[in-house]
């Protein structure tokens, strides 16, 4: 048995000070969001009537590689960061591989995912702009959770539209943000025109996060002092989650290694980016040579079987349209737990870098994610979410590679979250009722076909 | 906003070598647990049949203060342990307290509770002395699940059972052993002659500990190669538990400061005597003035309402009697969400000590509960257990105490677990439809009189 250290702590005063803006060092920038009507490149005044200043002017800022975090948002990242970095000992001995596999575990946030590191910057803006509500949309709920906490924090009335399907499947998450004194609203809802239509269009229609992020902004538009928050895409959301991946890069050094392969679980980008981007600096800047793998839901394959378009953020298209790789805004994804990935683009940022070979995707198919899951809980103790899933599933097909070649490769991948909230989930595939969805080529081909016509 | 330090971490080479054993100092040792049948004093080669080898000695060593925690053991505490004490601004704050409050959060353990510090001992004992069969009990399933995770770990089978009540209020507990590949029973069962008898004599039971006690002990007596393990209560359980405490105590340190109040939720006494008897070695041994306080439900007030008394530890009457504070074997407590303190009596060395008063206790109703757990949530972002609600809501009475009074007492408490599996108890709270249970003293005293006899 190794008595070698296995969890890698910063202490307070070594956490980051600033989040890492990757922007500002792309070579090839994103192309620039346009606005819906106008059709022309958004400015930061464009976005203020929906989103919270400093944040419209982190989306754009494409010079400022680094950004202070406020002194208050870091005051409350002590109460749980550093989150350990830890060497998967168990995983390894129960693969029997010979790469060395770390996780970043921001699984142990006190609302259970990483989802808090921009919900209390977020919610920190809104009060400093003098903001009294915010509202968002979320789909498994850990983004809703953490906004309903940071909003509490800062002393925010919180509404939260959560995707019909996750409402169902995980009625705890729910209770959750209603602890912490958010209202949370199914959604598709009634409460909005967005909701309305798509309920006409589509009776009992199962939410998916587009509609339930159009319902959102369109109560910041009609409500006073009102913004509208996200949990992910969106590259201001990236730039707090960074601090994931300038932790464990200081980190990985008190463990004396480096990775050759960094991996995260994709939604919309933001806890893949916030682990890898702080990397991924050393690639762009010194050639480093380091493996960047996002792990995508098959049922929701952007990435690797979407285009990349011009497009809108939501289903009912009140979003800016946003250069990223999608199946199209109106894409309905199948009801896999993972509710976090269900979304039908990728952020600006990650886009491009796909675009550039400077990042790779895998798509993987349910029970393969659970399979590792289920694996990790067993050799690791840690039940995860089924986003985080993903991750595992896509390192665990690393580490067996390693297996063949023999290498001691280094594989480091974000655990986003943990399952606790998702035992259906679990039950389900050990009673061997969870099954794989997958989209047809022709769904895909005739969703992204309709893109032409947003801009002629 | 304090810049203040919040959270206090050991490295893996701070971490406590040997767990304490408060036997070994108590001036009144425990009087000693008698054979069910000859009523003659235990020997560690009576529990042999049923408990391990090693905890069966430890459980009936009364001189070595100091016991070795096997490097086994240590190495697999290195996953999660130190864990923080957190100093707690946010309910301070809440609170307009000058108390300084801190806390050791068990909670952020892979299962999410401090029981997972005994299950890896249990089975790690288990495991050398050749056993291949585990059983145990499990109320609101978090001892289940921690058994479930150690038993996986140590490549034992393990069989649990969960009272029934909590089976069907917390089901995703039951997945959660389940993953970790247990087996789990809701009990009563029609699988013992114990679970038979109460079902005839009152059918539709709810159970109790006491009750999957008997169960699980039963099932150890009749399958070759199987022991019984439990989760509280027994001696050596709150042996491995001490591992809390002497974490705090260096941990406090670092904060510099020494709590004059240690507060623990009780259920059978494990994390009571785990957070305070490191703390309590100095009380006894140099007359250091700490108040130590055990909080329990009011529906199940063994410590404040029970009578100190030689009684069986499970319902059906076959384990060892123990000297101690109980309502009778036999009592059933009301259906409060706190399952992990649904038991009828407590540990010999907690009764010695409340005996000589050494120790205080008081009774909390359950809305007064998670009243102070919301308080909690709301403040420090962590939702807690229904059974960790009864120490935040003691140290809330003391630290509002302080506000009267004007003095800065440091308080410390043990969060024993996270409630994110208890999300049902907070939606009743929330929504009004939850009730206080109180026990009518003449139910007490009908069922203490029955005691009598045990002992003739």
């Amino acid at each position: 048995m190794s008595t070698k250290q296995k969890r890698f702590f910063l202490s307070e005063d070594e956490l980051p000070r600033q989040w890492y803006n990757i922007q500002a060092d792309m070579v090839n920038k994103p192309m620039p969001p346009l606005h819906p009507q106008t059709k022309k490149p958004l400015t930061p005044e464009d976005l203020y009537p929906i989103f919270c200043e400093e944040c419209s002017r982190q989306e754009l800022n494409m010079t400022d590689a680094w950004i202070d975090i406020p002194e208050e948002v870091r005051e409350m990242y002590k109460y749980y960061r550093s989150t350990p970095l830890v060497r998967a000992y168990g995983l390894e001995k129960a693969l029997g591989t010979p790469a060395h596999i770390y996780f970043k575990n921001e699984s142990v946030s006190p609302i259970g995912s990483h989802k808090l590191n921009s919900a209390l910057a977020q919610a920190y803006y809104a009060k400093k702009e003098g903001v009294t509500n915010v509202t968002t949309e979320t789909g498994a709920g850990q983004w809703g959770a953490a906004l309903s906490y940071a909003a509490k924090v800062f002393g925010l009335e919180a509404a939260v539209y959560q995707v019909k399907i996750s409402y169902e499947q995980k009625p705890y998450r729910r209770s959750i943000m209603q602890t912490f004194g958010a209202q949370v609203t199914p959604s598709p809802s009634m409460s909005t025109r967005a909701g309305k239509d798509i309920l006409t269009k589509t009776p009992n229609c199962q939410g998916s996060l587009g509609t339930a992020i159009s319902e959102a902004v369109e109560l910041a538009r009609t409500t006073p002092n009102c913004k509208y928050v996200l949990g992910s895409v969106l590259s201001h959301v990236t730039l707090h989650q960074t601090i994931i991946g300038l932790e464990a890069e200081k980190q990985m050094e008190m463990a004396g290694e480096y990775p050759d392969i960094v991996i995260g679980c994709f939604g919309g980008g933001s806890n893949f980016g916030g682990i890898c981007f702080p990397f991924m600096r050393h690639t762009i800047k010194e050639g480093r040579k380091t493996r960047y793998i996002a792990a995508e839901p098959a049922s929701c394959p952007k990435l690797t079987k979407g285009v990349f378009q011009y497009d809108f953020g939501d289903e009912a298209g009140y979003t800016p349209l946003l250069p990223m790789y999608t199946l199209g805004h109106n894409f309905m994804p199948a009801n896999i737990h993972a509710g976090g990935l269900r979304y039908h683009g990728a952020g600006v940022i990650v886009s491009q870098l796909l675009k550039d070979g400077l990042m790779e995707a895998v798509d993987i198919k349910q029970l393969e994610t659970f399979e590792a899951g289920l694996l990790f809980a067993k050799s690791e103790g840690i039940i995860p979410a089924p986003e985080s899933c993903h991750a595992i599933a896509a390192a665990v097909r690393e580490a067996k590679a390693c297996i063949e070649t023999g290498e001691e490769k280094v594989i480091l991948f974000n655990l986003s979250g943990h399952g606790l909230i998702d035992m259906s989930a679990y039950d389900q595939y050990l009673s061997g009722n969870l099954q794989n969805y997958e989209v047809p080529d022709e769904l895909i081909e005739n969703n992204v076909s309709q893109l032409e016509q947003i801009i002629k």
